[in-house]
C-alpha cells in the first residue's frame, strides 16, 4: 500500500478502505508517512469529504493510536460532556456536579483555553489548591468515591489526532466536517465514557457561525458516536452572545457557583439545564421530562452545589472560596465601560469580546502565555437590552492597567447599538439525539 | 504575509496576487515555508486551478529562483525545442541540426530518461567521447562557432521547480495544467531561448492521454510563453504508438542519422519536419511554406547531417560512428518476437513498450540505475500493419539474457491484434501558434 495512491484516490473522489485509513493513521503517527503527504490528503478530504464509514474508521483509528481510559467499571453510568467552545462557557462547572449528584460517574478530562475561548482546566486552577493533574488511580478513586473528577488531558491520548490537528491548523484544513468530527469524537471515545452530550455552539463566538452549519456538524458527530457504540446527543446552542455575564477564570467559577446556589436565573442556567437533562436522560435511560425534573431538584435542593464542593475539596481545592468569593485572588484594577448613546444592543461580536478578555490577561494568545485568573469582563448589558447614554455596559478586571484602553476599544468594536430592539433569538436551536 | 492565508485563499477559489505567489516560491525555495504547507497549496491548486496571470507569475518566479542562461548575444536567432516525452522520441537529434544548419543558434539543455521515456542526454552519451557537460563558456563558444550544442541540465537552474516537482510527484499533484505549464515553461525561460517549439505528445505513451488534454496543455503553454515575451508554438503529436522504429539509446541515434541521411521516410521524419518547420518559421519570421522548403532542402542537400557531424565532433564525440554504425557498442544478445496469430496490430500500449525497453537495460527505473546504451527494441511492425503468424514483430537487444523473457512478455501485453485494420489516426493533431 502506498500513501501516494491513497492521496490520489481521495483526490479523485474515491472512498478509502478501512485498511487505507488505518495505514495512513498508523504511518502518520509513527512518522513513516511524512507531513507533506498527510497535508495533501487532508486538503483532498477538505474538497471531497468522507463517507460515514470512512469517518467512523478514521475516528476509531485515531482513538486507538494511543492510550484509552477504561471506564468499564462504571457500566452504563459513565458520562461526559463536550463543548465546541465559546465565550463565557462555564457549563461544565455546572452540568457535571448536577449529573454526578444524580448518580452518574463523571471521569472528565478537559482542555485549556487558547485564543478567544476559555478552558475548564484554567477556570478550575483559579481555585487555590485545585490539582488538575492526578494519577490514573487517584482519578478513578475519586470518581469511585464521589462520582466526579475533572483533570487536564493527560497520558498519551489520541496522539494521531494531536499530530494531525497541529498539521491541519497550519494548512487551512481545519474546517472540514468529517475531520472535525473525527478529531472531537476520537478524543471522546478514548476518554471512555458510555454517555456523551455535545454542546455544539453557533454564532459569532463559535467555530460554527450558523445554526445550519452547527446542525450539520452535530448530526455527523451523533451519527459517528452511535456507530461507535456510544449513547450520545448533541444540543445546538447560541454563541452569538457570550453565555451568562462573566468572562474570565475565577469570574466564571463564581457565576457557576451562583447558578448552582440558585442565585441567578439566566441564559447560562437555561443552557445548563438542557445539557444536564440530556445527559441524565442518556445515563439513566429515562425520558427528558423525568430527567429535567431530577435536574431541577438537584439544583433546588442544593445537592448539585454540595457535589461541587465535595469535588473541589477532593481534588485539593479550597472549597471555602465557593462560599466566600473574596477568597479568590482579586484584580488590581476595575474599569466600567459606559454606553456612548441611547439605544438597544443589537449584536455582540462574541469572538471580539473573548479577545478583549484575553487582552486583559484572562486567556492565552499562544500556548506559552500565562493567565491572570482574576482578569476578565462582567457584562451588565447583553444583546436585546435597552441602554441609556452613560449606563455601564460592562466592567473590566485586570492586573495590567495598560491593557484597559485596548480591551475597551475591542469591546466597543464588538457592540452594535441600534434604535430598535433586535428580534429575539433562540438560546437552544435544536437537539439531535 | 502568511502562507496559511495563501493556502486558504486558493482553497476557497481565490486568485493569488503576484506578491503572494512570489512569497510562496521564495519561501519554499529557501526553506522557510515547509513542504507540508506547499503540498497543501499544490492540492488546492489541483482543485481550483490558476488564472493565466497567476500561472505567468508562478512561471517567472520559478524561472528567477536560480541561474538563467543569457542568450541575448544571439538576438532573435536563439532556438529551443521541448518534448513532453514519449517512447522512441529522438526528434531533438534530428530537429536541432536541421534548424541549426539553417542559421539558428541552438544552445540546448536536455534531460535524462526516467521510467518509460528516454532522454536526449543518454542517447548522445551512447556516442563514444560525447561530452554532456561543458563549461558555460565552452557551451556558448560552440554555439558561436557551429550554431549548436546540447548538454545535460547544469548549474542551479529553477531550483524552485526542482523542489516543487519532487514534492508534487509524491503528493498526487502532478497532473494540473497550470502546474505542468509553469514547471516546463520556467525551465524553458531559464534556458534563455527566444524561440521555442513544444512537442506535446498524446496517447498511451504520453503524459497526456487524449488530444483534448494535450491541446489544453499546449494552449496554456503557448499563452504563458507569449505572455513571458517568447516566440512560441506547440505541435500536438501522436504518442499512441512509439515514434519511428528504434527504441533505446544508440538505436535511436542510428535512426536519427538515417532520417538525416534520407535513408528512411517514416512517421518520425514527418514529425521532425513539422517541428523543424515551426521552429524555422519562428526564428526567421517566415511563413511555414517557406520554412518547410528550407527544412526539406537542409535534409536533401545533406547540410543537416553535416551539421550533426560538426556538432558531435565539436562536443568530443566520435562522428565516425554516424557513418559506420558497427562502431557503436554492440549488444550481446538479440531476440526476435514473433506474431502468435494472423491479424492487424490494432493498438500498442506505448508505455508498456517503453517499460519493455527499460527491462532490457535501455532506461532507468530509478535515478541511480545505469544504462546499457546498446539495449533496446527495433519494431518491425507497428499499429495498422498486417501480420501473419510467425512474422517478426520486433527484435530485442540486450546484454542481460535473463531479461528477455520479461521484456517479451511486457511487449506482447502491449500489443492488440485484431481481425480488421484499425482506423488510421493522425500523426500531427494540431499546431497551436
Amino acid at each position: 500500500m502506498r500513501m501516494y495512491d491513497i492521496i490520489e484516490k481521495k483526490r479523485n473522489g474515491g472512498e478509502l478502505t478501512d485498511e487505507e485509513i488505518r495505514f495512513f493513521i498508523n504511518g502518520f503517527t509513527d512518522g513513516t508517512i511524512p507531513d507533506y503527504q498527510a497535508s495533501a490528503l487532508m486538503m483532498a478530504v477538505w474538497f471531497k469529504g468522507m463517507t460515514e464509514r470512512e469517518t467512523v474508521t478514521l475516528t476509531e483509528a485515531m482513538e486507538k493510536s494511543g492510550d484509552t481510559v477504561d471506564l468499564s467499571r462504571y457500566g452504563s453510568l459513565s458520562a461526559d460532556k463536550h463543548s465546541t467552545g465559546g465565550v463565557g462557557d462555564k457549563t461544565s462547572l455546572i452540568v457535571t456536579p448536577i449529573v454526578a449528584s444524580l448518580g452518574a460517574k463523571i471521569a472528565k478530562m478537559s482542555g485549556r483555553g487558547l485564543g478567544h475561548t476559555g478552558g475548564t482546566v484554567d477556570k478550575l486552577e483559579s481555585i487555590d489548591g485545585y490539582k488538575t493533574t492526578l494519577t490514573g488511580e487517584e482519578f478513578l478513586n475519586q470518581v469511585d468515591e464521589i462520582g466526579l473528577a475533572v483533570i487536564g488531558q493527560s497520558g498519551n491520548l489520541t496522539p494521531a489526532d494531536k499530530k494531525l490537528y497541529a498539521l491541519r491548523d497550519v494548512t487551512a484544513t481545519v474546517d472540514s466536517i468529517p475531520l472535525i468530527t473525527s478529531s472531537i469524537m476520537s478524543k471522546k471515545l478514548a476518554a471512555g465514557s458510555h454517555n456523551i452530550v455535545l454542546d455544539v455552539k453557533c454564532g459569532s463566538g463559535a467555530f460554527m457561525k450558523t445554526p445550519d452549519d452547527a446542525e450539520t456538524l452535530a448530526t455527523e458527530m451523533v451519527k459517528i458516536g452511535k456507530a461507535c457504540g456510544r449513547n450520545i446527543a448533541a444540543v445546538i446552542t447560541d454563541m452569538d452572545t457570550p453565555l451568562g455575564t462573566n468572562i474570565g477564570n475565577s469570574l466564571e467559577v463564581i457565576e457557576a457557583v451562583r447558578v448552582l446556589k440558585g442565585e441567578v436565573d439566566n441564559d447560562l442556567k437555561t443552557v445548563c439545564i438542557v445539557l444536564a437533562t440530556e445527559l441524565t436522560s442518556l445515563v439513566f435511560g429515562i425520558d427528558t421530562a423525568e430527567a429535567e425534573k431530577r435536574v431541577n431538584e438537584a439544583l433546588s435542593s442544593g445537592k448539585a452545589f454540595e457535589k461541587m464542593k465535595q469535588w473541589i475539596t477532593a481534588q485539593g481545592g479550597n472549597a471555602a472560596c465557593l462560599e466566600d468569593f473574596s477568597l479568590f485572588k482579586q484584580p488590581k484594577y476595575s474599569y466600567d465601560i459606559s454606553a456612548e448613546k441611547d439605544g438597544y444592543i443589537s449584536s455582540m461580536n462574541t469572538e471580539k469580546i473573548g479577545i478583549s478578555s484575553v487582552i486583559l490577561g484572562a486567556g492565552r494568545e499562544s500556548k506559552e502565555d500565562s493567565i491572570d485568573f482574576a482578569a476578565g469582563i462582567v457584562l451588565k448589558k447583553k444583546t436585546g437590552d435597552a441602554v441609556k447614554k452613560g449606563d455601564v455596559l460592562a466592567t473590566l478586571y485586570t492586573d495590567r492597567e495598560g491593557s484597559i484602553a485596548n480591551a475597551e476599544k475591542m469591546f466597543l468594536e464588538a457592540l452594535s447599538i441600534s434604535d430598535t430592539a433586535p428580534a429575539p433569538k433562540p438560546l437552544v436551536y435544536k437537539i439531535i439525539r
